[in-house]
């Protein structure tokens, strides 16, 4: 029950999140196809976040999916991740409307790198609260290589956007890609502890 | 499980979309009639888009009720959906702003368009994880007549914006009446498999 | 499952109608008391139109739980009802910016006269398709004096708004304050058709 | 059933009210670190009020997962903390906007003070339809010393806001603190009666 409470929340939060992002889209001036044009960057930004925000919902659903037990930690620990995302309908904002500046990029990754750690401590408060490395939760989870990779790219990420600006936009655009392969590693692992 | 949080999902995204549009009815300066007469245009592309929107939460209603497995492609395929969907706040406030000019009435089929298929995609995502064409979801979804013609008359309604402007806003209309007669398809089908 | 759906469709509409009105409450450039008392006629506007919202919402919340089926026209009728109340914002805020100008008054009691109706045939349509006149939902709702009394003072608000302005306010209060008794009646009645 | 309802309803609003209020983080003109850092206060004043509405959302879970029975009163209770949190996306925008000036750590203070009452409020309605001061419910909310001091310290904060600002703001973060320690009484006592 109080997992289910949680994800409602959550659901709430993140819908929010992705639908209010539209609002930095805001209505040109103009009436004609030149007028949308301006918007490109400000629309690039936007689908990234919201292939961002969705692959957050994906895989909390995933994580949530095999957990029994949340605690007070948990509700917060949730919390802190909620916030971080909170954070990105600002950067993306910010980074569309002066088109990728070196600054907005940095501020941008430094988003996605908050959301991640924070992703990762959310994890790990699950797993303790769910019986621990040994049980099906840790298991399903398992090595978590794309959890492990991401925060250090957006690491290279943050830290080439005043040398290489184009580069830290393709990093996190690479990142992006490489989680839209859906994570399906909790599913089966859970599928295989509970056959039927 | 997954299902129901798909659905509280795609609901809470929805019901943001639905309601945000209302905010590009900004409150005239002026405390009159008149100045509430300069925002008819703003009002009548609010009330098609809100029919629009409650068109699409209708039918996703009714082909979520006859489905039973969801699965990661399905996930994506629904976010799809909701950002073509995120979208039409922003055709919306253009075309209402800029009393349906050519662009912003091409711009607004687009999204309807792009929304078309992405439902489409979602169908048909949905009937390969439950049974394919001969299990009851594809049985009750049918021919689907009113889903393929659709797409057609949005191409026609883009191709007319800048020839015949109010033909392309009749066809936008129309096509909304159309789908405004609810779609008992699924619900009759689906009582017809399980008639207890 | 269907009528589940409705209601959380509905819960979400009413939450973000009832919150995004505070965002016409716009922080004020001063930071004094008298730069917030400039937003006093904003306030009380949004306080009034926050009963109102959760009125609906809890009238809404009682009439759904006496009720079994759901419809296609039931979907319809309370996307109906949905798209007045999505205009309460929008009432809102020009009445509160324009401090209770006549012709704000007249649209303000116009968005309340069109909810109540759109109330009123939702209540219908549910009552049709869950037994009629003669079942416990018909019953509960019995004669509804309330909801038949309330579209004729709304009327009344807004014939006056011209010539009596603040009587026309004092209506739009008392309306509020009359129905801010909770609606005890189904409740009680399918109480005692379900004594256990 | 009406209890699930009355927390999908609080979720949706709570869920908007801590996401509206990053709209208030404006976008700024500057594409450097030198336009971020005038943001800071705004930013300061969102966190604590995340925290806040962290806080809020949290203890509201727990309170409720204690609870069988709602009525009328209950839902209006709700409605009426639900009003005053719904004031703290303004609060706080005036407050970082305007750098902690005094008035604005008052009114801060004020809507903070006015939650808190709310609260205590539902919460004692609560209790009342819950079987009384003797039933679990009585027992695992307790003593409530943090509820009980916090409304006292909110007094101290309004009231040192002119004479000595920054202990104002102090306390408001020492509250949030000292409540961010999760509220496990009520968990812990129904553990305690409902040992399986």
């Amino acid at each position: 029950m109080q997992k289910g409470r949680l994800e409602a929340f959550s659901d709430g939060v993140l819908a929010i999140i992705l639908t209010i992002m539209v609002l930095e889209l805001k209505v040109p001036h103009g009436a004609d196809f030149a007028a949308l044009r301006l918007l490109l960057p400000v629309f690039l930004s936007y689908a990234l976040s919201f292939v961002y925000v969705g692959i957050y919902w994906n895989n909390h659903h995933h994580l949530l999916s095999g957990v029994r037990q949340v605690s007070g930690g948990v509700l917060w620990a949730n919390l802190h991740l909620l916030f971080w995302l909170s954070l990105t309908p600002f950067a993306t904002g910010w980074m569309g409307e002066n088109h990728f500046a070196p600054a907005t990029l940095a501020v941008y990754g430094g988003v996605l790198l908050g959301s991640a750690v924070a992703y990762f401590i959310l994890q790990n408060c699950l797993i303790a609260v769910n019986g621990g490395p040994a049980a099906p939760l840790a298991r399903a989870v398992g090595h978590d290589w794309k959890g492990k990779l991401s925060p250090v790219l957006y690491l290279v990420g943050i830290a080439s956007s005043f040398v290489l600006p184009w580069l830290s936009g393709a990093i996190y655009v690479a990142v992006a890609l490489m989680w839209l392969v859906p994570d399906r590693r909790i599913e089966r692992a859970l599928a295989h502890e509970n056959p039927d």
